[in-house]
C-alpha cells in the first residue's frame, strides 16, 4: 500500500518546540512539544530535537512517507538556514540549524521566521485561502510579520524581508530590544500595551483597576477585560494603540497594496477595542488610491497553527537551496 | 526582409508628452515629444497623440513591426488601464488611456505610472540590470517609486502598490497635494526641500543667498549651488532633507529587504551633500539584519529615460488584462 506523503513541521520558540506531521491539507498527526532549553547549548537542543522526532515517527507507526521538513524559529534566514542574533537564545550568534537537522534527515528543508511561516500558512490554510496579496502580522511579545505577494512568501534580497515591528513610530521614542528606538513593536504588541499602560498610569489622574497589577503580571487580557469594563487608562491604551498601529498600517500599505492585513497573537483576543481604532487610523491615513479597499481580517491561532505554518513552507514548495 | 520588433514608448507628463520607438536593447529610435495641454479636454490629447505616433511611423519609413505600446502616466492604474484621479489634469477623474489608444492601435499595452516605469527600465537596462530585487525613488517635483521583487515590478492587488511618496513623517506635518498630512513627499522631493529651506530662513538668523530668490524661482540647483558654497540655510536643508529620507528608507527596507535603493530625478543632481545624511541616517536606523548591506545608487534620467522605461513594461513582458 502506498503510503501518505507527510512534511514534518518544527516550531521552535524561546520557551517551548513544537513538532507535528502534518498532510497536504493541513491536518496535525502526532503533535508533541518540549522544553527548548534556549539558555542550555544548542548540541543539548538537537539531541532532544532528535529523539522527539524519532519519538513521533515510532508513534505513526511507519504508515508516512516524510517527503520535508519545515521549520520556524526566531530571527532565521530563509538562505543561510541559521538562526541569526537570536537575542533569547544562547546558541551563538549563527545557529546552523537546518544543517545540523539536514544531517540526521536529509529531505528538502525550508526555514523562516514564524511569522512568514503564519503566513504561508495562512495562504494555505487560513483566511488567506482565497488571497494573493495580505500582510500578516502577529502581535504577541513582539510584532512579527510575514508578507504575501503574488501567492508567494516575500524572501527578500538577504532572506529576512517582512520586519515591520522594526518600523520607525518615533526617533525619540521607547529603546526596542533591537537596539534601535521607537520601534513599532515597542508600541503594537502585548509588551508594547503593556508599556503604553505603565505610561498613562504616570500621565493620568484617573483610577484604575491596573494601578494594582505589577509590569510582569499584567496581561493583554488584563487590560482588554478592564477596557471592557469601562476603565479610562485601559481604554486609552488601547485607542493609542491601535492609532499608532493603524497609522503604520496605512504606511505599509502605500508600499505593497495588499488585499488585506491579518492581524493574529494574543493581542487580538480584545477584539473591537483594538480593531476599531485601528481600522479608522488607518483608513484615516490611506493615500486616496486605497481608501476604502483594503481590508483588517483577524485570525484566531490555535496551538496548532505554528507547527501547520512551518509545514505548509515545504508544501508551499517554497524555493530554497537545502534540496 | 524581416521587420525588427519594435515598443511605442509615450511618457505622459504633465507639461509634455514624449514618444518613441524603442527596441528590445533599450535604443530609442525617431522620439519626439509634444505638449500635452493636460488643461484642455482629453479628446484634444487623443487627436495630438494619434497624430504624433501617424508621423514617427511615417518617419520610420515601415522598417519596425509594432509589437506592443508601453505607456507611463500619472496616477495610472495598472489594472484598470485609467488615470484614476490626476489632480493636475482637466480630464475627469477615470481617464481610460489604455481603452482609447487601443481603439487605434491593437497590440499589446503596458500602463503605469512613470515611476513604475522608471524601476522597469532600471531593471532591463539600468543599473538595477544585474539586481533582482530594488526600489527606484525619484525625486522630482514629487517623490515617486517603483519596487522591483524578484525581478517583477510589484503592481499590488489593486495596481496601485508603490506610494512611497505618502508614508508618514510627521502626523501632525506638512499639508500634501494628496490631501494627507506629513507625507515624505513634502519632505523629500524638489518641492519638499523648497519648502524647508523656507522653514529655516523662518527660524534661523543667518544670512542666506537664498533669502534673495522667491518660492517658485528657486530649483533645486539654486539650493545645492548655495550649500557647496557653505550656505549654512542650504546645508541644514540637505541634511534635514536626508535624514528624513535615510529614516524612512530603512522603514521601507524593514519591509522589503530589498538589495539596493535607486535614487534618480532632479534633486539627485545634488550628490554627495545629499547622498551622504541619506547613508548616515538610513544605517543608524536599521535593524540589525540589514546593516551594512544596503546599497544607495543614483541614476541619472536622460530625457529618453522616461520613453525607455514605458517601452521596457512590454519588453519585461509584464502581464495584464489588455492582450
Amino acid at each position: 500500500m502506498k503510503k501518505e506523503k507527510i512534511v514534518l513541521g518544527i516550531d521552535i520558540g524561546g520557551t517551548n518546540t513544537k513538532i507535528g506531521f502534518v498532510s497536504k491539507n493541513g491536518k496535525v498527526y502526532f503533535e508533541n512539544h518540549f522544553s527548548t532549553e534556549s539558555k542550555k547549548p544548542f548540541e543539548n537542543f538537537i539531541s532532544k530535537l532528535t529523539l522527539e522526532i524519532q519519538n513521533l515517527t515510532y508513534k505513526s507507526d511507519n504508515q508516512f512517507e516524510l517527503i520535508g521538513i519545515g521549520i520556524g524559529a526566531p530571527n532565521a534566514n530563509f538562505y543561510s538556514g541559521q538562526m541569526e542574533y537570536p537575542p533569547n537564545f544562547k546558541w551563538g550568534d549563527f545557529v546552523p540549524i537546518v544543517q545540523r537537522v539536514k544531517q540526521v534527515y536529509n529531505v528538502p528543508i525550508r526555514f523562516t521566521n514564524d511569522a512568514n511561516a503564519a503566513a504561508v500558512g495562512q495562504l494555505l490554510y487560513g483566511i488567506g485561502h482565497s488571497m494573493k496579496n495580505f500582510v500578516v502580522l502577529t502581535l504577541g511579545t513582539g510584532l512579527g510579520s510575514g508578507i504575501i505577494i503574488n501567492g508567494r512568501l516575500l524572501v527578500g534580497e538577504h532572506g529576512v524581508a517582512g520586519e515591520i515591528g522594526h518600523i520607525n513610530v518615533n526617533p525619540n521614542g521607547r529603546m526596542c530590544n533591537c537596539g534601535l528606538q521607537g520601534c513599532l513593536e515597542t508600541y503594537a504588541s502585548v509588551t508594547g500595551i503593556r508599556r503604553t499602560v505603565f505610561e498613562l498610569i504616570s500621565e493620568m489622574k484617573e483610577d484604575s483597576s491596573l494601578k494594582n497589577v505589577s509590569f510582569n503580571e499584567m496581561t493583554g487580557e488584563t487590560i482588554a477585560n478592564a477596557a471592557i469594563d469601562g476603565d479610562k487608562i485601559a481604554e486609552k491604551a488601547f485607542e493609542f494603540t491601535g492609532e499608532i498601529l493603524g497609522t503604520k498600517i496605512a504606511d505599509v500599505v502605500a508600499v505593497l497594496d495588499p488585499e488585506a492585513i491579518i492581524l493574529t497573537g494574543g493581542l487580538v483576543k480584545a477584539g473591537k477595542i483594538l480593531l476599531d481604532p485601528i481600522k479608522t487610523h488607518m483608513e484615516k491615513n490611506l493615500f486616496s488610491a486605497y481608501k476604502g479597499k483594503i481590508k483588517i481580517l483577524t485570525s484566531k491561532m490555535t496551538s496548532s497553527d505554528a507547527v501547520i505554518g512551518a509545514a505548509s513552507m515545504v508544501w508551499n514548495n517554497q524555493q530554497d537551496k537545502f534540496n
